[in-house]
């Protein structure tokens, strides 16, 4: 494998593209919706053309990656059937998505867990990568390639990556989403969120340590009922958030029983 | 302020006063309505008597410390009134109890705002502590000692130590849950958790640096409905678990309004 066509140019593309790019791959190729992006991403990288429509992404590279929203890879990868050739290897990027998701002969997934945003960089390093496969030789082709740029390559299957990538859904997406409520606390009553990222980043550092199960501390596991309440009295205008508020206070001291 | 009694011997009080001993403070007793948790921490303190008899707590120490469950504050300290001399300082260590809370001339609040375990040492270097007290002159006492174990002092009312207390719930004993969650889903379905700490400690690497609300990502605020429908179905047997999941993507679809 050296030739790579990237399909698709969101915030994966952004950061995978580069990060093969300087293990020596080639893209030579960027197809997007819009102009915009599809330029963005290409003119960082050497070799690489770019295009808007579908049906001019060039035939015969080594691998294809679709790198684009799970809800269209489907429907994107029934449009570019045409590049079959029995050679080249096809991959999505998706957690969630089966590897049958897309039509091809020789195709794998290629998938890492990591949360990626446009204006942080990522630790290649420590980003697993998840590897599933048609055939052997595919997975070990795409095992080789995730090592080049990742020391955590795992090879697994449809169930248990659709696993991780729900643990992902709470391990960060529900974890960051709990980070936002806490500054959006802060800011409605004009009291610094600086002053709680000590205890966000010792949260990590203790769960990682000790368990999260074993860190769980605060006034739902203890059955504080007094504590509770005067939170509830604090989201008084926030019907929806003390709602969310007792929800999870429930789920902690079931999960303590 | 030189001799402190300490009423209580949970997981703060454990980690607390061996840090304010190393500082030249001279723990001379310890209460706990158990002889056991007051004997543990008592030995491991240089000049520590203790006792499970509040009766017997001694008078005139400089400062006394009530570590003990917020559910229990305001009625220990009404059986120790006694204590009440015009010169000791009396102070609570709660984030949510008003300063009222202890019927003492002389008091104050000394609260870390830290998540705390048995089994997991304590920075308390990067410890907040937030400082309340009575008159000018508590306050000044309070944060001396405070300055004494940690670089992060703060002095606050009570109304917005009750908001970083809230601010505090979701930053880290929800953030935690969602962990315990994560490594439940990874357990039942014989996953390793490990797979999933790499993202953890990104997750808090990446709102730190660009804020939570920037470092969002996943199906919720994507809108990716497929992927909700797959994840709710591996869910299919938890059916709280699922309700929590769709209380939370909702409240990540609102906050991304």
């Amino acid at each position: 494998m050296h030739n790579i066509v990237c399909i698709g140019a969101g915030k994966l593309a952004n950061h995978l593209m580069p990060a093969l790019e300087r293990e020596g791959y080639d893209i030579v190729q960027v197809y997007s919706r819009t102009e915009a992006s599809a330029k963005s991403l290409a003119v960082h990288l050497h070799n690489a053309t770019f295009t808007t429509d579908l049906s001019k992404i060039q035939q015969g590279a080594d691998l294809y990656i679709f790198s684009i929203k799970d809800d269209a890879v489907e429907q994107v990868a029934q449009q570019v059937a045409f590049l079959e050739n029995g050679k080249s290897v096809f991959v999505h990027t998706s957690g969630i998505l089966p590897l049958n998701a897309i039509p091809f002969n020789r195709r794998g997934i290629f998938y890492p867990l990591q949360t990626f945003s446009a204006s942080h960089p990522v630790d290649w390093k420590n980003t697993p990568m998840l590897i599933t496969a048609e055939t052997q030789e595919i997975t070990t082709s795409l095992t080789s390639l995730a090592e080049k740029i990742s020391n955590l390559v795992y090879q697994v299957g449809d169930k248990d990556r659709a696993v991780l990538h729900l643990g992902a859904v709470f391990a960060n997406n529900f974890t960051n989403h709990m980070l936002t409520l806490a500054e959006s606390i802060c800011n409605e009553h004009h009291v610094s969120f600086d002053i709680l990222k000590p205890i966000i980043r010792e949260t990590v550092v203790k769960a990682l340590d000790v368990g999260p199960r074993n860190s769980q501390t605060g006034p739902a596991i203890r059955g504080d009922q007094h504590t509770i309440e005067k939170h509830l009295e604090l989201l008084a205008e926030h019907p929806q958030l003390r709602e969310l508020y007792q929800k999870i206070t429930e789920s902690i001291e079931k999960a303590s029983r």
